[in-house]
């Protein structure tokens, strides 16, 4: 069946059934969607009343449209599916092309009433009848950043140059809320987040979790797997997946229901029982799947298993410019067993003391030195290369209060001539700190635009420092074996 | 001594020793911040070289002012400190004007240095002598937006219409990258946060936490304290003076040292033992001192502290209009052990039925409430009105993930019609979390121009209430006593 996913992600033209001339109508979001991301094949809105939608010719029924079809989005309100799976029958009949039906529309089993189950059932039914595999009913829709293809009905304000890109982050969401927030918060980071593929799966009436993560786990082009996830009625089956997976790739779950309160309204939501959460909790800890625990955990911690080098170890060195956030940084590092302060080399600490500024504190304590406000780029650049240099250290924590005194450009491109041209981020982990706020954001774009992640407070970067060493250990046991 | 810090905060007229015209220098910025801020009375750039600086007539010496000086800011570098006491001498011989001096210069005896140690020894014999009170040195400065003084030389891209508004949060920091990092982030978020009163003490040569805790605890302005504390010398005493502090208003502390590590790291950079944590910790609960762990949860828990109804007690009402955002709020409330989700009235579970969108799940779980994304503006604003009246709830946390078809606007203006003209968030505890990033960024705006603080998820809205909760437990057992 993986051809039919490789049209979900790569569809030969695409039909939006619902498209719409009417701003506040998801089915006018999705067609500028598909034009914002440059989606390079046919859009064909469909659209009884329209002419044009966008700007683009509009068609009653998909059996007007002459060209092959192989995705169709439907975003009409749910009452109109026995209209639409009656058209899609005729098409397949004479044309036989639909691979791939993305179910956008709410209102089907996902209401629990006899209406609802009975529109979701005949949609299932004559898909399966022509062989057509189905996303949702209820979800937001599917993005591929390399294929430029984007069915989704949120709206981001994710600027145009961001849309297209090829992160190597692929997500797969149970709530389409959840989805929404995630690509509205990549969206507003310094360098906006480009999903590599994204989707939400919503009512799972075919196309579900496991289909999902075997493609992923296979694809090359994605580095790592997020899901959200709130319940999955053959736990086993799930777990086994992913067990496949992480000996290649990490997988990282925000998973809810973890309370008795929270299981309840997931149960509510999906109607899928959460299952036990102590038994996922374990299975995760067992097969290496990191859990995160919130929104901010999964965002950071996804990123930086994007594009950091996982770490060889837990050594970390805490290099800091600004003496209380270091120390913030330390009781951090100090929270988490994974972790240690490596005690540097003596040449290591000789060459620091030579060229940082004279009041800088070095390895007092062990595997953490602040340089003081005095550093200027040189300081921060070349003190970061000679930690990095040290055979003691797997990973470096770099933070940075920014002065008025400190040039913001010159920092950022000193980085990234280390890091990035002078090859030094692909030796070991970097956790890059400039703080604070929008007056570092220009900075941080800079360097997130080089695939490095920069990281909010020291705490965000240390719980995700923590996440990936969890994993490289992980690694370790399962190679060792 | 308390007039001295009236004329901390509100000083008559301002010299600022060491003034330039440079903009990569921090005596720049000091002039600019005070500019900015529209501090109402005189300011005098003490430079050399320059005849004005950033417009502003400079001066020579101190003694060639005419008019009175209340605050000498010194930004110069520290080798000068004898020749610029000698000025502060000649002038208080004469005019015996000066009460305050802010040293933010460094370079003294935090260096540990015996030149260092000289220098401050020498601004302190001096000050003492004519009875002038000294913040720092190695400090960032002050800021009071009541009175609109602001000498700190951290710039925050900070609107200039935010400067000089009026928050209830008064803060102490004792590190300066610290303090301006808070004030970076404050400046970032929808409604730049304006400190009450801001003040980062530097080395504590002079007036120190016991000074600046006990002047906020008397201060009308200051609805909460908040501090970032590496350590203190006589821990009793701190912990005794925010004793009789807690039982007027909320105290909350970032407190650092939490590990060895991080209590080694603080003994560098302060000097100051951080003393046992354990002790403080524990002090800190008995006294009903809100100690919070990061920088993310002390700015939340800041704002609504100033901005939100103290809730009654713990029972908190979820009402989301997204399923899944929904379920991972009940979770982190189920974290939280002084919280609980309310049995509401039967009567208000049918008046919420009456109005909610149909497909919505009332109640299921007890506490929680999901309307669905198919809630409009009323369908938010009254289900909101419903459950606030519930006598069962004495807080609720609101969610929405808009999506297209939700107008911004009229969400706001409609929560605000309700929370502010019509007084619902004088009568229960709100925390509106309007999910996610620059897409919602202009209507978290509109609500937090009224005084009503917007959380970015709900986790982090579920701890600052926790930590709300805890306090008006403690508010409690003192007052039952």
């Amino acid at each position: 069946m993986n051809n039919h996913l490789d049209s979900l992600f790569n569809p030969e033209n695409i039909a939006v059934v619902g498209a719409s001339n009417n701003p506040l109508k998801a089915g006018y979001v999705i067609i500028q969607n598909l034009i914002n991301i440059g989606y390079p094949k046919k859009i064909f809105p469909i659209n009884i009343k329209e002419e044009y939608v966008s700007g683009i010719k509009s068609y009653e029924s998909l059996c007007d449209i002459e060209d092959k079809v192989e995705m169709v989005v439907l975003i009409m309100p749910a009452g109109a599916i026995f209209d639409v799976m009656k058209d899609i029958e005729n098409r397949m009949e004479r044309r036989n092309d639909i691979k791939i039906i993305v179910c956008a529309a709410a209102d089907f089993a996902e209401t629990k009433n006899p209406e609802g189950i009975e529109r979701q059932n005949y949609l299932m039914e004559i898909s399966k009848r022509y062989g057509i595999r189905v996303v949702g009913p209820n979800c937001i829709g599917v993005i591929d950043n390399v294929n430029r293809v984007d069915t989704t009905f949120v709206e981001t304000l994710l600027p145009k140059e961001s849309r297209g890109k090829k992160g190597g982050i692929s997500f797969i969401s149970q709530s389409g809320a959840v989805a929404a927030s995630l690509l509205m918060i990549g969206a507003s980071q310094p360098a906006p987040i480009s999903f590599n593929k994204f989707i939400s799966i919503g009512n799972m009436a075919d196309i579900d979790f496991i289909d999902l993560l075997e493609y992923f786990g296979n694809d090359v082009d994605t580095k790592v797997i997020g899901l959200y996830l709130e319940g999955y009625p053959d736990g086993r089956k799930l777990i086994n997946t992913m067990a496949n997976i992480t000996v290649k790739k990490p997988i990282v779950v925000l998973k809810v229901g973890r309370s008795e309160k929270g299981a309840s309204a997931a149960s509510s939501h999906t109607g899928s029982l959460a299952g036990s959460d102590t038994v996922y909790d374990s299975a995760f800890k067992q097969y290496g799947v990191t859990r995160v625990d919130t929104i901010q955990e999964l965002m950071d911690t996804l990123q930086a298993f994007d594009s950091l080098k996982l770490p060889d170890d837990g050594n970390v060195f805490i290099l800091s410019q600004a003496g209380g956030p270091g120390i913030y940084c330390t009781d951090s590092v100090s929270d988490y067993d994974n972790l240690e302060m490596p005690v540097i080399g003596d040449s290591t600490k000789e060459k620091l003391k030579e060229i940082v500024p004279a009041m800088s504190s070095i390895c007092k304590p062990e595997g953490y030195a602040d340089i003081t406000a005095a550093a200027d780029v040189r300081h921060h650049v070349e003190s970061l290369r000679i930690v990095m240099d040290d055979s003691n250290v797997s990973s470096v924590i770099l933070i940075t209060v920014v002065p008025t005194f400190l040039p913001q450009k010159e920092l950022a491109e000193g980085l990234i001539e280390l890091l990035d041209h002078e090859g030094y981020k692909d030796k070991k982990t970097v956790f890059i700190n400039i703080m604070s706020g929008n007056y570092v954001w220009e900075c941080r774009k800079s360097i997130e635009d080089r695939g490095i992640y920069t990281f909010t407070t020291p705490d965000l970067a240390v719980k995700a420092l923590s996440n990936m060493v969890r994993y490289t250990n992980y690694l370790k046991r399962k190679r060792g074996k």
